[in-house]
């Protein structure tokens, strides 16, 4: 075991508590919203909040550098979700182009244990991944777009989550100079 | 490291995760409900809630008996802490009679970087944890309750949570035997 690995691993808690947490907050979200896309639009914003706080701790503890290509940012996604939520899922299903791919999730916390109702059918239910993987990566200066294609919640074999690149962003000036 | 303590360690995530979904939750809560007051109350039935999910789990994992008494339940409750939190605080400030005794944490994966705002000084932010102790116990025939004496988001040094022995409750009977 590398000491970068090792590093990540100093401050876990048990998944169960997530599972029921996050649970929790999507249930309370659904009281108050008025529509299931809404909530989902809601989990998606909150993932990004997120994305963008985890990403500092993610580059503060793996000493991560700059991003070289795409192939490398997929990489470097599925070590943060080793990190965070304790899977490793495979990076796959790469365009034809070069600038989509997938992770595909056997299994993954947040769901653990969760049945969606028949009215709550439509619920992207993992939204906060896509969010905090578009705010993370916002943050390092590239617009993805990121969305769930297959849902373990609906009956998929496995949950797979799409990444597709947008473009470079330019990066952000400190106000005063030019 | 004992086998047992190997099987809690399966299923691990990032505390951070904990944290930001943990204040996603509250802040949601305080968007919708009134007053300060009702979002201790709602986070402290959230924990009992979960309380009552978790004890099963620990249960399972741990193959644990009955309570000998106060003090063990103290030890066996320490031990979820360190399960489901990431850590252990210090059973102390037992009361003479030996029906009341303290948690003391000097850090908690829920409130890392939570700084509470002046106007929501009075919530009790960690009530979960109350409520998750309450409901895990009452599921075992204890009734107790549970409240927080310090508290390290109101400035105190550490966060102090305390338990009262209310009293053991009858086996519930199964409906049609008496």
């Amino acid at each position: 075991m590398s000491r970068s690995t090792t590093r990540f691993d100093t401050k876990k808690v048990n998944s169960e508590l997530v599972t029921l947490t996050y649970g929790a907050l999507v249930a309370q979200m659904i009281k108050d919203l008025d529509s299931t896309e809404d909530v989902s639009k809601q989990l998606e914003r909150l993932g990004y909040n997120m994305g963008v706080r985890l990403i500092e701790d993610f580059l503060a503890k793996t000493g991560t550098g700059r991003c070289l290509d795409l192939k490398d940012t997929a990489d470097k996604i599925q070590t943060a979700f080793r990190m965070y939520l304790g899977v490793q899922p495979n990076v796959a299903n790469w365009s034809a182009a070069g600038d989509e791919f997938s992770f595909v999730l056997d299994n993954n916390p947040l769901t653990d244990l969760v049945e969606l109702p028949e009215d709550l059918k439509n619920l992207k239910y993992c939204n906060l991944i896509c969010g905090a993987i578009r705010g993370a990566l916002e943050m390092v200066q590239l617009d993805v777009q990121s969305w769930i294609v297959q849902d373990q919640l609906k009956g998929d074999q496995n949950t797979e989550i799409r990444v597709k690149f947008i473009r470079r962003l330019e990066d952000a000036m400190p106000a005063g100079e030019d």
